[in-house]
């Protein structure tokens, strides 16, 4: 059965975003190129997301509306599990086809495992999902691109957790800013 | 002159100690052998301060308090700064030599400068001393031991940041356990 992988950017102080949402500074890694006309994916994230083979994508409702549903067009084409109580009318209109909802995280882990064929369930966040996921024991792995930044204030990625949960190091692999740091859930 | 070098135990969620002041999980790769009769530093904390070539420790008053002084005799054979309002008995008897002590942050950081001879300054904390340090512009660089573990509460590192501090990463090491973050502050 595939790893259910989450996999997010990170500050060093723990952060996921910025006052106000504000992931600018912590995605920089991920695009290269000036102005929106020119601005692609880095090598480095095609790598990453080479690396981590998806075959589903898990995401919370507030990221799908964050991210504006990637245009219905998502980047990994892979079915998206989102995690919300109502259906995006994108969604529900079926004109949005890569989209599907699950109303809790147990249920969109398991539907995204479906999906997946045995390929990675990539769980991509936000910090709600990362901790209902690793309250419920859902997570194999974590792997943070850590930023070389301390933001100070913003959404931290790790609150809320309601036992102490021992990791492994898998790896550690500096990109050209940033660190990749792997971990396997131990218990 | 020197480098004023922050170095610390982490989790991975950014603990520096669990409730109650815990550090037994965060510092179980500084110590090896069983039993307080055969316990010892291991090898690489040792090759950690060797590295690191302190001239002189700073410290605050609650970590000097908490490490019940070091008994008088720290690991380190170097002066050790600490940061206090008042004077620990010990130290005003003259009976411990290896302190001396300065009432704030950056009197207590140039105070170690001179006593360093141009060799590291080691600020070995608490989080509260980190954050001051922080906050006053005094770190050239942070070290951080990153243990694979999520404590889910305790004292974290960074907190009450007044504002946005960019680094550079210098390395990433791997060690028995942990991953070893050497950070320069840019910012």
């Amino acid at each position: 059965m595939g790893t259910v992988l989450l996999d997010m950017s990170v500050s060093l102080d723990g952060f996921v975003a910025g006052p106000e949402d504000d992931v600018a500074r912590l995605h920089r890694w991920v695009f290269t190129g000036a102005g929106t006309e020119n601005m692609r994916f880095s090598d480095e994230l095609l790598e990453v997301l080479d690396d981590i083979d998806a075959g589903a994508v898990v995401a919370g409702r507030r990221t799908f509306d964050l991210a504006s549903g990637w245009g219905g067009n998502p980047a990994i084409k892979v079915p998206h599990v989102i995690v919300s109580h109502d259906v995006p009318d994108e969604v529900a209109s079926g004109v949005w086809t890569s989209f599907v909802v699950e109303s809790g995280v147990e249920a969109a882990v398991a539907r995204a495992r479906d999906l997946a064929g045995g390929r990675t369930v990539y769980v991509l966040g936000g910090a709600d999902m990362a901790q209902q996921c690793l309250n419920a024991g859902l997570l194999d792995e974590l792997q943070l691109h850590v930023v070389p930044v301390l933001l100070g204030k913003g959404i931290r990625l790790f609150e809320h957790l309601e036992a102490q949960t021992e990791l492994r190091l898998v790896s550690a692999v500096p990109g050209a800013e940033t660190v990749r740091l792997r971990y396997e859930v131990v218990n």
